[in-house]
């Protein structure tokens, strides 16, 4: 997320008073409590810190949202969908783009030597008709109030949370918006992720050729140790068991190394101690350094990567997710190289913020602009933000800081890109957090889910799959749901 | 509950290893927090005590009954509602057997001055065609293992609960038994209470008059201060909420002796504060003399008993379900005056127990073969139970003290029933509680939840309304789901 800026102030969807808000509170906690819209308290007073619980942070009302922008961000999903595939697809043009950064970031070398170091698997695996990659992405933006257009903050391809918790939230808004006078709950759009991301993982799981009678596979969710968001991984996996069938087994990285072999029969079928064959592996976690304390979560990785599960995602889809690359296809040229329609390629980059290298060679050749780019920087540094290409939130420059590091300059800067700084319109938001209220002028972040699967040549599955607003405090700098700055939300569509 | 006994023991439903229980654990609490099948944690650390929760205390495999015996409770669930009915409609029978019990029960004594007090003014109510009775009554009972019956432990005719936790109980128990193996989720009946009670609620509001287009009645729930079974209660407001557009005010006894009137236009309609009328009172308080513990209380009530709001109960609904009465319609005859069809009389007899008034009169001339029961219970402490009048569990007296209690004799024991103490079979029950199990043998309870809705002399809803299924330890002597001695449970039928 952006942080507070001198932007425009939207109205408010609702006004409420002091009086309408208690009880309206009470009816929201009660409604979560009730409908799984949770968060766990970690009280480690219990056997399990999941098992106590209480209401995920959220807001008492929906935010307002101009209808067409929102739903121009829908139809463009799908393009969005089929781009990190055709660049997933381009092996050379991803390490051509990577390496500069790689050589002042570990994380990415490492992942970009999993890619190199499984192509021979990889290519044997789609010769076999055995290759199945799901995508579950989730877009971000956020509302640019002096052009009108939602902006792309990010595009995540890994992990992207918050699905299933959010299509209760869209819920709690439209049983809110009854009980209360003011809002029109048909102004608040179907949220479907709670049905779609199940169904497309489903659709991956029975493109591995592991489901069906008699052979057992199951679904192996990749988590972190100390799962922080476990209500909204719980929810995929109850819908993928009630709609599908479908078991689930939560497992680190480090589970999978210790636990999980290649076939020597197939050589390529990922086979758990109990004997299980995976048809699918998702995950929840393996988006920072951190989920790889040791060699032996990178094996885990690339016996992921060397199996002919479905994967979610490839190595290939976490590395068309980075930064990096996301300011590359902004590059006048780059983008239109993988879309092959002139028409969509002009309606993504209606979507692309400003975005540029900071690669010694490309400034040098002013690439895009990005002389001129660091040039204003430096003036104006209000007006930009400095990003790196590493996964995580939390370590984005602002201001002052940015405005350092620009002139410290050096070659670490390959490590990150300069962005145009996005200038949301605040809101006023009746803040809910462990039962406890707080009315404050808020900017709000939305995220578009897209699925996409393929097996082999074939996409079986393309589609825009709900959405995720997020709203914080326009007084805090950044921060998620889970991390406590942001509280989940819904659109309500206005004009 | 009764207590521990040297009873046969019934085959489990379902064997479970070791190994199959923790993980089935963990679906069956992450299952019912993600179903509001839960209980608030009480910590003081949140602003309300209610919003942070945990699962509710449940069993994880339901327990085995004798299908034919389950269903008979469920035909004669009808039965017993009109019996409540028609012996409130009879007030000089309960002013006539509750008399001897009132001298030294307080309680009583001030339910039945009630009574008598409202009776112009219920008779005016009935007069303008006014009267709405509604009873969401529970028949509670235990499987007597040496007759093979279901035997009546009490009728609850006032906050009979659990009735919104149990169904959730039972679609859990539906949910483990796909889960795993050896459990045929078809043996679970339907448990349909969590629309059933909404919908008699409903039927009694609209009945009385107070809704509908601009008329802008709401339902009372009288609750407790500091009520500890909030989700249960949640479950039906939000029922009433969605299938009625019916909205509910928690308002305390003291609360409506502060706020309500009798509007003086009508004389008789319950205004509150904010002028709304109210269609229902629905106590899930006022079954014990704690919940009055000044005038102000009992005003409160007697200014209900006076409205034209229906109301569940009525005084003498509540006095209907003493154990007092419970203990004369055993009585050769006592019943018969109440039931017009014999074969009805004889089919609720199959439930009752042996019950004996204490009433030095009536053990003098050995009504109903009180004298004999008494040197019975002398003599054999264990095959009996000293029950007192009054309501609330936990004041029974088994064994030594019984005997004891029995030879200090005086006029207090009218305020005491004895009872057959009914030898329930021990089932093993995996106990869960707070996210720990435990494997334990179990005693458990069978409650059958019936609705019944009469407005004037037309009886609007008469039916069996679902079912609740409590299990404890073998060796715990009694209490409740709530005071945390009983977990939720369900029935598995068999033959």
């Amino acid at each position: 997320m952006s942080p507070p800026a001198d932007a425009p102030r939207a109205t408010s969807s609702v006004e409420l008073t002091t009086e309408q808000i208690g009880p309206l509170v009470d009816d929201a906690v009660v409604w979560a409590n009730q409908h799984g819209l949770l968060v766990a308290l970690k009280d480690p007073k219990f056997v399990n810190p999941e098992y106590a619980v209480i209401h995920a942070p959220l807001s008492l009302t929906p935010v307002p949202f101009p209808r067409e922008r929102f739903e121009l961000a829908q139809k463009v999903q799908p393009l969005f969908n089929s781009l990190v595939d055709a660049v997933a697809a381009d092996e050379p043009y991803l390490e051509a783009v990577l390496r500069p950064a790689a050589q002042h970031d570990e994380f990415t070398a490492r992942l970009l030597r999993v890619l190199s170091d499984t192509r021979g698997a990889r290519a044997a695996l789609r010769a076999a008709g055995s290759e199945v990659a799901l995508g579950i992405h989730r877009s971000d933006y956020m509302l640019d109030a002096p052009s009108g257009k939602f902006l792309q903050v990010e595009l995540n391809t890994i992990a992207s949370s918050f699905g299933c918790l959010s299509a209760l939230t869209t819920r709690l808004h439209g049983y809110l918006g009854l009980r209360m006078e003011g809002l029109d709950a048909s102004s608040l759009p179907p949220n479907p992720s709670l049905e779609a991301l199940p169904d497309a993982l489903a659709a991956a799981a029975a493109a591995s050729g592991h489901m069906g009678p008699g052979r057992g596979g199951v679904v192996v969710m990749v988590v972190q140790p100390g799962e922080r968001n476990a209500y909204d991984q719980q929810w995929l996996q109850l819908q993928l068991w009630e709609r599908h069938r479908l078991r689930t087994l939560r497992m680190t990285l480090a589970d999978i190394a210790r636990t999980a072999r290649l076939d020597p029969g197939t050589g390529s079928t990922a086979v758990l101690a109990g004997g299980q064959p995976v048809a699918c592996f998702y995950f929840r976690a393996g988006y920072t350094p951190n989920d790889y304390p040791s060699d032996a979560e990178w094996a885990g990785r690339e016996l992921v990567e060397r199996s002919n599960a479905a994967k979610c995602p490839t190595v290939a889809y976490q590395l068309a997710g980075t930064k990096k690359v996301q300011q590359d296809l902004a590059r006048p040229g780059s983008l239109e190289r993988f879309v092959p329609d002139p028409r969509d390629a002009a309606l993504l980059r209606e979507f692309f913020a400003g975005l540029w290298s900071l690669d010694p060679a490309d400034v040098a050749a002013d690439v895009g602009g990005a002389a001129g780019a660091v040039r204003q920087a430096l003036e104006h540094p209000e007006a930009f933000v400095l990003k790196p290409q590493r996964e995580g939130g939390g370590n984005n420059l602002y201001d002052e800081e940015l405005r350092q590091r620009l002139r410290e300059g050096g070659e670490g800067l390959s490590a990150f890109i300069l962005m145009q700084r996005i200038l949301p319109p605040t809101n006023q938001s009746v803040l809910v957090r462990n039962g406890q209220w707080q009315q404050s002028d808020t900017l709000s972040e939305l995220g578009i889910y897209g699925t996409f699967v393929r097996h082999n040549d074939k996409v079986l599955v393309n589609q825009q799959a709900g959405h995720l607003v997020r709203t914080k405090t326009a007084s805090s700098n950044e921060g998620g749901v889970a991390a406590g700055f942001a509280v989940l939300d819904s659109p309500f569509l206005v004009g």
